[in-house]
């Protein structure tokens, strides 16, 4: 009976939500239950002790809803906190880190591979680390990006201001010579496009959430609890805020309509 | 022995650090015991109730530090909060909002006011409220800006990018004819050079933190409350999460050093 038990995911916020899209892609038989920590968010211009608490109580809510797997689908805290979290916890917890880090390593010829992402993401050298962990002669060159994530959720995806800021971030890049570069933000992948277009069409951009999704599938299978039921799994969104145009820009990231979203106080 | 209590401040983060600022100008002597919700933060993007229920922590907290008058140093929670704090709480209770608006209804003559502001700020329609009330007559173009906050903190404050996201937002305001910009933002007042210079200098622009400490040293006047022992008062600076950068980002508000900080958790 544990396979037919639901998928955890959480997240600051809702941004996540593109690890749920991914996981409804490759495993759409799966029931999802995802956290979103609307009330508390961002994490990523937190100190690390503060992610980890919110983090035991995102965790926390998820086994209360009996859960079989755990998802951090949060770059900030599968930067900070993951570690831990998987050491007091006996169910499987999956962070974004590591499956974006390997296919970064598998992809770059040029053994140079580039980092984005928020500012607590950056600054734990989570990814240096994980990276070079993989591969120990991998130079990297790392970036944080803040306006990023006010970008998308104005909606701004394709915009002279959100051009100018991307060329700000990542022109550096090329002088670097990486042709990897992880999206090290569950937002990012909603700016492939220009970052593409500044960066030039040589460099492969790693999608954390398709990665962690096709990892997720691996643990499953090996622990036999995949889900063999028939039809759609069910999607359940619970927020700690509803907070203004949240449908709007959950659809954004969730690619289908929000259908069943509660709010609770943690 | 009341005279000599502290005032008490909060926000959601350290852009109430501006209002200190202007409090220490006009009142010297007296002691500030300053509480920064960085944990939660922002507020400008999350719901009224949400607001609402971080507000009453916060202002408990202050309470406990047995503080003679309370300053609601965030547009967002004196937008959406202010009227439950105040009929809740015996002490004397000043947010941000109705200095700004009084002053911006007493300075226009077009009689046409814009006020800018966080999501969160401009849906409450509080400051629509506030300055129709003063003057009836009055028209108000609003505009939401949620890309200065993260603009301020970048440092960017006078950068290509900001003026092109300062002329995105701003250059409706001159085809509307106001005379009057009511800055609804703690962070806001950093930005003043690169919104004049979009607006124009027919426009005034109106700095709530200045306002709110006039009317600070008002109250206190009127109920005997000032503290007339001499020597600069102290500052204490509580917050919930030290993030990165801290220290420089509040400098930057306080416009001197910070000396005396805590971190709480709430």
């Amino acid at each position: 009976m544990e396979a037919r038990k639901a998928i955890g995911v959480f997240d600051s916020g809702i941004g996540g939500l593109t690890v749920v899209h991914e996981l409804t892609r490759s495993l759409p038989h799966e029931e999802i239950i995802y956290l979103g920590d609307t009330a508390r968010l961002p994490y990523g211009t937190k100190s690390p002790e503060t992610v980890l608490r919110f983090s035991r109580k995102n965790l926390d809510f998820l086994k209360h809803k009996q859960v079989k797997l755990i998802v951090v689908a949060c770059n900030t805290a599968s930067s900070v906190a993951l570690p831990r979290l998987q050491e007091e916890e006996e169910l499987p917890v999956i962070g974004v880190l590591m499956p974006g880090a390997r296919a970064a390593a598998l992809v770059t010829k040029t053994k140079r591979v580039g980092v984005i992402g928020t500012t607590a993401t950056i600054h734990s050298s989570a990814y240096v680390k994980a990276l070079q962990g993989i591969t120990p002669d991998l130079e990297i060159w790392t970036q944080p990006c803040p306006l990023f994530v006010p970008l998308v959720e104005e909606g701004w995806l394709d915009d002279p201001i959100t051009e100018l800021a991307t060329k700000r971030y990542l022109e550096p890049l090329a002088e670097f010579g990486a042709d990897a570069l992880v999206l090290g933000c569950t937002h990012y992948p909603l700016l492939k496009d220009i970052i593409s277009r500044v960066v030039g069409p040589e460099v492969v951009l790693v999608d954390s959430a398709r990665e962690t999704a096709a990892e997720v599938m691996n643990v499953l299978e090996e622990r036999g609890l995949t889900n063999d039921r028939g039809g759609t799994g069910r999607i359940t969104v619970y927020v700690t805020d509803i907070p203004y145009r949240f449908k709007e820009v959950g659809e954004r990231f969730l690619r289908r309509p929000l259908e069943h979203v509660e709010h609770v106080e943690l």
